[in-house]
């Protein structure tokens, strides 16, 4: 497939400097060094060249440029994927959002935002604070809005909120031929044509390039409430999200901590957490009665399921030392293993099947001797196995990947999914013909057709796409 | 293009005899008719047989036989749709989805259940109750469910729980090759492939044929609340509708009824209602407290935008009172004008546009003299402009058509669109280009790759499918 795409020529550079000017390429080390690897265990590969489009019609022209002369073209937002979803594995062009990071337009009364896809995260969600609102859908990193879009990003606060796809109303794409195309509108509701805008949420990059997007945001919550349920056994636990979902009372968020992460998170002296198996929960609420009685009813569930210790906290303090706890856990776990590195999963199930999922976790790391860890957003059936291995020990590598492979198995033969948020990309490929089976052909057709010469972030998805 | 299609023979009828039975099909003159019509104000047109498959593999056998033999095929569930959606207008095969009515299985804890596609929407929920469960979407007609998903079908409850669309989250579906694939999983968060789920949903049957699906399902609300709020003017009851919606608080259902209506549905002598356009408000919780915080902040919400009367009421039968009125209106306004029938309209937008949708709906009516009314569900911006006309009457009809037709160009110039909840049909194929562009053209790349033949349910969407 390497001979497929055409190697970058002299000629080809100087068109694209003709496009975007010399300022907003290069092809230098660093440059090409930085945007080879995304923050996933996945093998870095240099493309040719990077440019720094600063409009959608430079990007327009020079996607009509890279389709006539068979030149590779990847989006790249961030850099903060999690499964090689932007490294460049057939070289050609990185063609990087950075300088698209406006935002357009802050629509207060419709809780809407206009934005260009390179807009950062966090910047965003900080802007968008002074008007109350927020864009809910949290991936963790500071990802680009058009890498969140383009990989369905979500993260802890899905249980309320939904993850990306269910927050963005309108989309601006460059199609491989160069043209440009709006889909979605401002109205929340709509039933006209065929939803393309759920099509481009999530296609990585790999049927147009996402330059401008209408999210949906949320009115910052009001009042909080936070909770810390210890268990004695994962069952439990999960029994106890089971419960809470069927109260009706929808957490903001619902996570998990396996027992050893809790172990070490209690070793760095900064925690205090009971130990076993424990859910982190938090609400968000615009009445104070309503959350008080709301989180003694949670209370009263987890307890019925044999929660041994409940610590509920009212308020924006309480909350954040939740997310303390949470947003270390990752940090703790490199901290506490030096000389490992982890492969982090990322399989999503029924909640009904995440004991199960859990089980199967567990069992395939204690089988391999292996001291893992297990973290997920188990209000909506997300697991992150965290695996250790040995870095540049292919062996050791092979070991972890084998395992992560037996969870995502597990989690397809239980009607769950390979990726709950991170996408295909890299690592998720060979799962995709057990997950999707012959309507994985349908989406080789829908590729075919908006991309017929594979010009866009190839290499990813398929295995074989341009056989 | 009727050309196109080859006109059905003795020995394709042989053929469909022998797939489905011969009890299971017929061309009785009653049948043709019934399949001929929905509920909308277009003109009727039979196809040339109708079948009642029995299960996925009748239906894999049927569109693999028609599209060999180019036959349209256009699949039906209840009838209920409101823009011609199932009409057959290029006659052909219908394919009636009633055998097909089976509840698979309920995942109390899941919240999820799998059926068939052709089960309805008031049956499955009666089921669904005695588990603690309902699928929110509500059409008001009793629909099947495919046809709700191949419809993206909403109503009243979107403010809260979404249209069909965000409730879905696997399908099995029938491809015009007769391949038989399944898209989406039990999980309720994926990042994995192309999302061809959303693809189907509102496709209106012409990509596929859904046969099977499973739902998201919302535990039945514990307690309820409900409000009729009256305002002097209609900028001040949708200033309320924003304001509502920036509390945070998020109603099940916020309907608005213009002046006209709560007029006529006085004349009844079944309600008393204060005049003035009206604000029907419903809220849901699972605790008491949080209700009544919840509807006295609303009171002070409306009060605060110029409501003149605002009658609250806790419980359900608050609230089903507030039903009641809402849903004997469009029978009220048939049965207070007799002699005229109504074309209804079904725009949407952003909910700070609705007042500037709302006035040029009164406008448009206004100024062709016409006496009709304005409902709509204004928590989520969609309006039903009910737009009067002589029934047999061409010129009364152009002109209705041509006030609905103002009114979507408007929509659609406010960044809304042609519909909200009904879907394109027959009516809205006029108003793609406007609302679409160029993106119609990825449209009909995929209904090209998918049904290259053009046999599912032929002549919708596009106006020139075939060219």
């Amino acid at each position: 497939m390497a001979e497929y795409f055409q190697p970058l020529t002299a000629e080809h550079l100087r068109i694209l400097i003709a496009i975007v000017g010399e300022e907003h390429i290069s092809d230098s080390a660093a440059d090409l060094d930085q945007h080879s690897r995304d923050q996933s265990f996945h093998t870095p590969h240099r493309p040719a060249v990077v440019v720094w489009p600063g409009d959608t019609s430079e990007i327009s022209a020079l996607l009509r440029y890279a389709n006539q002369h068979r030149i590779p073209l990847t989006a790249w937002g961030a850099g903060s994927s999690l499964e090689g979803n932007p490294i460049p594995i057939h070289g050609g062009i990185v063609l990087d959002m950075q300088r698209m990071n406006e935002i357009l337009e802050i629509r207060d009364l419709d809780f809407q935002v206009d934005v260009q896809a390179g807009v950062l995260y966090k910047d965003m969600n900080q802007a968008l604070g002074r008007h109350g609102l927020f864009f809910a859908p949290d991936p963790g990193a500071n990802a680009s809005i058009g890498g969140m879009i383009a990989n369905n990003a979500a993260g802890t606060r899905t249980p309320r909120y939904g993850a990306t796809k269910d927050n963005v109303l309108r989309l601006e794409v460059v199609l491989a031929s160069g043209e440009i195309i709006h889909t979605g509108t401002r109205s929340s509701k709509t039933s006209s044509g065929y939803d393309l805008l759920h099509l481009f949420v999530g296609s990585e990059g790999s049927l147009g390039v996402i330059t401008q997007a209408t999210l949906r945001l949320a009115p910052l919550p009001e009042k909080f409430s936070a909770a810390v349920a210890t268990f004695s056994s994962t069952e439990d636990a999960i029994q106890a999200v089971t419960a809470i979902s069927g109260s009706g009372i929808t957490p903001a968020a619902l996570e998990f901590l396996g027992p050893n992460l809790v172990k070490v998170l209690n070793t760095t002296g900064e925690f205090s957490l009971p130990d076993g198996p424990t859910l982190l929960l938090e609400f968000h609420s615009t009445t104070e009665a309503g959350l008080e009685e709301e989180l003694s009813e949670i209370e009263n569930l987890c307890v019925a399921e044999g929660c041994t210790t409940f610590r509920p906290g009212m308020g924006r303090a309480a909350r954040n030392d939740l997310w303390r706890v949470r947003h270390q856990a990752y940090e703790t776990i490199v901290r506490a293993n030096p000389g490992r590195a982890f492969l982090v999963g990322d399989v999503a199930v029924a909640v009904s099947d995440y004991p199960r999922l859990v089980a199967v976790a567990s069992q395939e790391m204690n089988k391999n001797n292996l001291h893992g860890y297990l973290i997920g957003h188990a209000g909506d059936g997300n697991l992150h196995p965290t695996i250790p291995y040995i870095p540049d020990d292919d062996e050791s590598y092979a070991i972890a990947a084998a395992i992560n492979g037996a969870i995502v198995e597990a989690a397809i033969s239980m009607g769950g999914t390979a990726t709950g948020e991170h996408g295909i990309g890299i690592g998720k490929r060979k799962f995709m013909t057990l997950e999707h089976g012959n309507s994985q052909k349908v989406m080789l057709s829908i590729k075919k057709a908006l991309d017929p010469h594979g010009i866009l972030n190839p290499g990813k998805f398929f295995i074989d796409e341009l056989k």
